[in-house]
């Protein structure tokens, strides 16, 4: 029986040629190319958790993920060797260090912090194409700040929610979100304990209506209040999500 | 007889697909896309010409550009009916305006602006993969920017300078060049009236050697005045060089 040892990764991704994190039957997962990658290192099978399951087109910046490797390999060649193998596609393990045995990258996290980046101009994206959200007419995000505001604490969410959301309760605690902007850029900044599925896309999207002049900041409090699916503006598409990082105890 | 009026365009451009901006026998060109664009929307022949022929590789975040095309449309339909014939290459009509016939996106830009980012990590580049030259080992930014500071000023760049620049003279005015670290990424920033061929991307591989501890600051200074092409630092890859703008006597 080989000892195994616990390691803790921190990785960036681009999700677009991704089903997302999960391992599904219908196309190539992130924690596939993972779990393939360790394999080829170790020669052993190993099942990788991370902090948060992405969907399909949803990038991460620094997506801490655990897995467990034969002891005999120290962090830095667990880093490496796993770019080796993950090349070339792009899913790159910016760290890697050794973890406690009970260090769970989804149940040990205290805080999940997300980016919603919007292009807010006519024109296509040629260098951002699959990397953000472009919405044409001008957005007031000075609207957006103030209905995001209302978001903030604990809510019944079931209005943000995806119908195959298998949280347990759609209570949960909005930390933070900003709605911030330099030049063509929009940013959406959400922090919270745990999110629900689609959560921070449906309220990325609801504030973009916000933004648009259709909808006005009071009308985000209601359609929250109203704790209602059918009150939710438009889910914001994939491409613009990023999962920035992932809190533990201890640190990021 | 059409009667033709000038537009002066912005541009954006992921440069990876393309074997730069001139059009070329062994490959699609920016300028050739443009220009297909072009006659796909008025039915004629038009040339572009552009402040910068960046190479292959080397991206725009907002290229000026001009070409001619019937007076029948406007400003705002050229940019969308361009941006629609375009599709789905990764070039982008970030603006179009209507400009005197006398203006001329090359000869008359009084100055241009370039950015070289590098990512200073040893992870490979899942989000930024052609967009960013990746450095694996630590580079002291602080050295890089007192070595750039010998550059700035008029000189005789033969040092930084490609076998094939075109320039008629190797002397030129470097207004301003910085390097700025934000955690992982190193910016290059210069601006002058004119480069030559390479000099931003000889400039900044050089730097680099700086940055890496194999050149002192002041080795640089020996090179430039040593008008030798041999004593140039590596020329740093394509894919980390943007064009960022164009100014003219007027505006960008």
């Amino acid at each position: 029986m080989t000892a195994l040892t616990r390691f803790r990764l921190v990785l960036e991704y681009d999700g677009g040629p991704f089903v997302g994190w999960q391992r599904q039957d219908n196309g190539p997962s992130i924690q596939g190319a993972l779990e393939e990658a360790a394999k080829r290192l170790s020669g052993v099978e190993t099942v990788a958790v991370a902090a948060g399951r992405t969907d399909a087109g949803v990038h991460a910046l620094g997506m801490t993920a655990h897995l467990d490797l034969p002891s005999r390999f120290d962090a830095d060649t667990v880093r490496d060797a796993l770019n080796f193998h993950l090349k070339p596609k792009p899913v790159a393990v910016i760290e890697a260090r050794e973890a406690p045995p009970d260090f769970h990258a989804r149940f040990s996290a205290t805080a999940r912090h997300y980016l919603y980046r919007i292009v807010n101009r006519r024109a296509p994206l040629a260098l951002d194409a699959g990397r953000a959200w472009r919405v044409g007419p001008s957005l007031d995000e000075t609207a957006m700040a103030a209905a995001a505001a209302f978001l903030v604490g604990r809510h019944d969410f079931t209005t943000f929610r995806a119908a195959q959301c298998q949280s347990a309760s759609p209570v949960k605690t909005l930390s933070s979100i900003s709605v911030l902007r330099s030049g063509e850029r929009v940013e959406i900044r959400a922090a919270a304990p745990s999110f629900l599925h689609h959560q921070v896309r449906s309220m990325a999207g609801t504030l973009c209506e916000v933004g648009l002049g259709r909808w006005r900041p009071e009308d985000v409090k209601a359609a929250l209040e109203a704790r209602d699916r059918a009150r939710c503006g438009p889910v914001a598409p994939p491409e613009g999500l990023y999962f920035v990082a992932a809190d533990y105890a201890n640190s990021r």
